[in-house]
């Protein structure tokens, strides 16, 4: 299914400022049930996904409520929130255990029985059949519902979902497993209120918004170069936020006529991503190691990676994306001085000279990668990701990152490397690195300075 | 002020399952006020933090509320929350602006007026006079609250907190700002609660949690390995929960007398550990490569990878850990079959023979790895992540894993290999293929024969 692409993105995509969503057409309410939510095991992060999926539609969540796994009480939140809204999501409760009560507290509520949906029953049996295992007795009771509930395929587990108009609200109940929600919340909900919009008019007020993602400058280098299209009282409306090391645009274009929002919007884009530049990454949830392999696809080049602190970072990112066997050639992890040498042709001469994190040694680890590999293009990291490891020279977070491209007409292989010092503990050290990584290789194929990848260099 | 150093230090600590706390003395509903976090601009953590310390108390947190800036249902779910519990804890809508409208909806839910408290008005004054401000005007309205109620004073920011026993509750209202809710709950609700302790024995519980996490098997099997560990009415108190494929234990104990306490708890995990056996990973947020690193230390064994669908994401977990470097010698990413042929000396004719996802091809590598790089063992992973590229005979989820080692004495390398049918998408059999693979070095290491690692598996 294509759904399950999505399995795992969690997208908190359209800031919707809530004055005029106090006068939206539709009011929501989201139950999150588990033990787990309201002993603060676990923190609910489905509710906040789901508000910001319909705050984006222009419906207003007046409630999230969490509740433990007590029939009694998710009866009464159920008879509650399908009084006081018109949408209710509920989340959770729904697996093959004792403690798994939604569909009894749902079926109490409407003060009917549980049946077996056949269909169901057989999509359940058929998951475990596929797996060479006989269904366990317990999970029976996934496949039941209260009578009168229309049951949701899940895609990515075995609880179906459900879905019952009750009272004065239309009742969607996902599993709790964030991966089985979003999938379903596109399957089932998403189509609904879609529909909804097209019967109701004022349902299709329209609020476009759209994230473009940059690396390289700090969050003050590009609200400078945004310069007044980030005047708080345009329409559309710019923010930024930063997280991961990642600069994001958050632009809002809000207006009656959709042609006018959508073109205002797509007007308000091209000027900001003209004014940032090459830092751009892309748009939404395009990642680094995404825009990177498109434009190896398009420039018909391959890469290969020598890594040393990133440990094998650099290439899981690239495979990450599918469809990057076409252009990553493969990499080495040399994480021993021993494997540099032995596999690179890097002389140990060399690293006994100036050390295993230096400008020369990151060099011929590209060099030697591209040798190899017979790729075109090469990437090599050596660096102190700490926490051990440092000196007063060479601090933790000092990392050489080198490029290694072979002149196709040539075949002569040219180097080129730069320092970075780069902030916070191991895991962001390696995270960043990567990033600069793979931001100097698209600065390299575009033929962009690598200088003007400011994040984190320090002139050497 | 002490409380400062915890300011942004959020701790979790104690896994208190629920059954006995049913039955707690205490019953508690945390309250969020906020804009931002019905439309999911904010995922709420302050209501999982609030919860976890109760818990750790032994006081069960029955429901957490989201709630608009509505002052009206903000005033009504004071009304509900004061009746429902004995406890009831408030964070947000204490700021100076327009749309903070706790101190309103408090007031009106208990039927009085704002009064100024001259006390927090001063420290208001103070806090701006300190950085040299005069206090806006609007900073007043920080200083007001309903008659009746006490003040909390704040030590890193402006709004005061505020306390007032109302219907059956007793009722504290803090900043919604994590830092300044983290300082007011030392300061304010914990010495209320252990007042009431002394006072009441029955609060004078001692909780303990263990989790104990475990990696291939699925859950029911793991439910029918621990038996009647798993009943619900036992103390210590045992439960499971899923998470990216690993199945987690928890455990709770819970005695009037400390010593018991632990006592139990040692002897329940001493036991649930036994009968899981070699797939306990280790307990609380142990790692899979942390318990891995950990024994290859332990063994004074050396380690190389050579990935192909997982695309160094094995490399890169076990580099995750600090001090690693001690036993990773390296690892290849042989994502093109030229490099698996050039880099780790397989066979093109066994690549064509076989296909590169085929037992013959994983155990090849894993031969080459340890040809390679010198290390004593190896692992080598083959496989059709998706979400292209599968086939009706290697359908997308099918993962050869092959182990090699070295044998000391008298240096021969040994290879055995294990077919996986992972299910999910392409991010979801990565990862799970990388834990099949570390779980399958950590079985080899122990003596434990691969085929009691079932997860994913299937006969071949």
């Amino acid at each position: 299914m294509k759904l399950l692409v999505h399995c795992n993105h969690i997208d908190a995509p359209h800031i919707t400022p809530i004055a005029s969503l106090y006068n939206a057409a539709m009011h929501a309410i989201i139950l999150s049930i588990g033990d787990e939510l309201v002993l603060g095991q676990t923190v609910d992060t489905n509710s906040a996904y789901l508000s910001a999926q319909l705050a984006s539609r222009g419906i207003m969540t007046r409630f999230h409520q969490t509740i433990a796994d007590d029939q009694d009480a998710i009866a009464q939140a159920f008879t509650w929130a399908s009084n006081e809204a018109d949408l209710v999501i509920v989340t959770g409760g729904l697996g093959p255990t004792e403690d798994d009560l939604t569909r009894q507290a749902l079926a109490q509520a409407m003060g009917v029985e549980l049946v077996v949906d056949e269909e169901s029953l057989a999509a359940i049996t058929g998951y475990f059949a596929k797996r060479n295992r006989i269904m366990p007795d317990r999970n029976r009771i996934q496949a039941m519902q209260p009578r009168g509930c229309k049951a949701i395929p899940n895609s990515c587990g075995t609880a179906p979902g459900m879905q019952v108009q009750f009272s004065r609200a239309m009742i969607f109940v996902t599993p709790g497993v964030p991966s089985e929600l979003f999938a379903m919340f596109r399957l089932s909900v998403v189509p609904y209120l879609d529909e909804l919009a097209a019967a109701q008019p004022a349902l299709r007020r329209t609020i476009l918004t759209q994230k473009i993602n940059t690396f390289g400058l700090g969050e003050s280098d590009i609200a400078e170069k945004l310069g007044e299209l980030m005047d708080r009282k345009r329409n559309p409306l710019m923010g930024t936020t930063v997280s991961d090391g990642l600069v994001s645009v958050r632009i809002r274009s809000e207006f009656d006529d959709p042609q006018k929002a959508q073109a205002e919007l797509d007007y308000t884009i091209t000027q900001a991503e003209r004014l940032l530049g090459p830092v751009v990454i892309g748009r939404e949830s395009q990642t680094m190691q995404a825009a990177l392999v498109e434009l190896l696809l398009a420039k018909k080049a391959t890469l290969a990676t020598a890594e040393s602190c990133t440990g094998g970072l650099v290439a899981k990112s690239i495979t990450d994306v599918a469809g990057s066997s076409a252009v990553f050639a493969g990499g080495w992890v040399t994480y021993a001085n021993e494997m540099k040498a032995a596999q690179l042709n890097v002389p140990m001469s060399l690293i006994e000279k100036h050390g295993a994190v230096s400008k020369p040694v990151a060099r011929s680890m590209a060099q030697g990668a591209i040798e190899k590999s017979g790729a075109t293009l090469s990437v090599a990291i050596t660096g102190i990701a700490g926490p051990g490891g440092g000196t007063e020279a060479k601090p933790v977070g000092t990392i050489w990152i080198a490029i290694g491209s072979r002149d196709q007409a040539t075949g002569t292989i040219a180097t080129d490397a730069r320092l970075y010092y780069l902030p916070g503990d191991r895991e962001q050290i390696r995270d960043r690195a990567a990033k600069c990584a793979m931001q100097m290789l698209r600065f390299h194929i575009m033929g962009i300075p690598l200088d003007e990848l400011r994040w984190g260099r320090k002139q050497k």
